[in-house]
């Protein structure tokens, strides 16, 4: 999916909204634990619930891979299940040498027909590089995330000069675009956002870490926000274990509504010119 | 496996070499693509050829994982060939928010039981710290790699103090010890290893990058070695694609006995007193 369409799907839908599906069986109800695929089962219900109010879904691929070779099924049924105006990511926060962040790309992209992969920057330019090669399809680099482990390196500063998450950054826009490369930036240091917009004025973020992790929609959408909305905002748990009965696609529904709203009510304040 | 075991097997074989099977399905001689599983089937003649010669086995997971749900099941019939004795690496280089770590711990500690994952660092402590919870499991950490893009941000010295890769291996140990973290130290910047060992003095390392990489078995092995060895040198496409035709396994046996052969000599010389 390209830029254009994603941002054409945020203005039809009035929603800027991820919804992660991070799915995990020991949380899943227990009613569905009888059926043969459960969390292909779940996550079915999930998005017949919530795929109105949201423009993306992010599976992350922990909650799939810890189950093995059944739970990469599980995944494939869920991908081919999403429908196609949304924008699909796969968190996987890979990165590795060059020839086999290509096989990851691969994975991703061709053998799953993911839009985009959250890749780690650690290892630098050839652990990227490949997933960039790839038609209407996105690399979401970490830059500042979202958990408390974020402060042990990403903000040590470079000669003296920027800090880690910032370089990164500053860098990786060198290797790519804002058509090819979104950044992930935590909820939970809403106060980096003016900062954040001005390092990488034209990117998506991805913004994990409101809702169970405490991060803060008004203020991140304040600062963040650019004339092309810019924003992708992820709530995982905070939708998908809203409710924990037969009822539960409900309950995701009215947390998916309540956060759509919200956003509505934000984009109209924002974008009302663009 | 804890460090008495690996280093008991390092001493009875005169080997500290592991095999990376990153085994890429473009390069597996022909013959074998008409079987079921071409994959498992090429790793396990590679594993026959070579269990006598190396300490560790490192699947790389990508090339696995662009298979789908059938290459998950090519890595756990890999793992379940593997004979006990070695010392097993899922080369993922996993590393995510808490509650996602400790389920990529569980799909490769518990639902497959290897006995060591790589860890990126970039997202801190507790991205890191759910590996370490499981009793002689492993979390190797990616300190400094052995690709190009490792200049871009490893190097990054720190407040004009420490390198981003010091940083990491310094901090990291004040979360871990000896018996369950090993850092990655690439073979390709071989004048970094008699600093890297003052770092860490009694961590393994494991040590990507000779043969294909280019980098260099008498240096690193000089700088790197300690009294318990503390290097796993790690050979992929040299020793796995050594050959193409049918007789592929030799040629991979004669490549992975020529390394095992320099390493019985380094460490006659290194260990002589031990």
């Amino acid at each position: 999916m390209n830029r254009t369409k994603l941002f054409q799907q945020i203005q039809q839908k009035k929603s800027y909204l991820c919804v992660g599906l991070d799915s995990d069986i020991t949380r899943i109800p227990k009613h569905l634990l009888e059926l043969d695929d459960p969390i292909f089962e779940f996550n079915k219900r999930i998005i017949d619930a919530t795929k109105d109010l949201c423009v993306a879904y992010k599976p992350n691929i922990a909650f799939y891979e810890a189950h093995g070779s059944k739970g990469w099924e599980s995944l494939e049924k869920t991908l081919a299940y999403i429908p196609e105006e949304h924008f699909t990511i796969a968190d996987a926060k890979r990165g590795d040498i060059g020839n086999t962040s290509r096989l990851y790309a691969k994975a991703f992209f061709e053998k799953m027909n993911f839009d985009s992969v959250t890749v780690a920057p650690y290892m630098g330019i050839d652990s990227v590089q490949p997933f960039l090669e790839f038609e209407n399809k996105w690399v979401i680099l970490l830059a500042l995330t979202s958990n408390k482990g974020s402060n042990d390196f990403q903000f040590a500063s470079q000669n003296g000069e920027e800090p880690l998450y910032e370089k990164v950054m500053r860098k990786a826009q060198t290797w790519s675009n804002p058509d090819n490369m979104m950044f992930v930036c935590g909820a939970t240091h809403p106060e980096k956002f003016k900062e954040l917009r001005s390092i990488a004025p034209d990117s998506f973020f991805l913004v994990p870490g409101i809702g169970a992790q405490g991060g803060d929609l008004q203020k991140v959408s304040e600062f963040g926000m650019n004339d092309h909305c810019g924003l992708l905002v992820n709530s995982s748990r905070g939708i998908i274990f809203a409710g924990e009965g037969e009822d539960f696609a409900e309950h995701a529904r009215a947390a998916a509504l309540k956060l759509q709203q919200e956003m509505a009510s934000i984009l109209e304040n924002h974008l009302v010119v663009s």
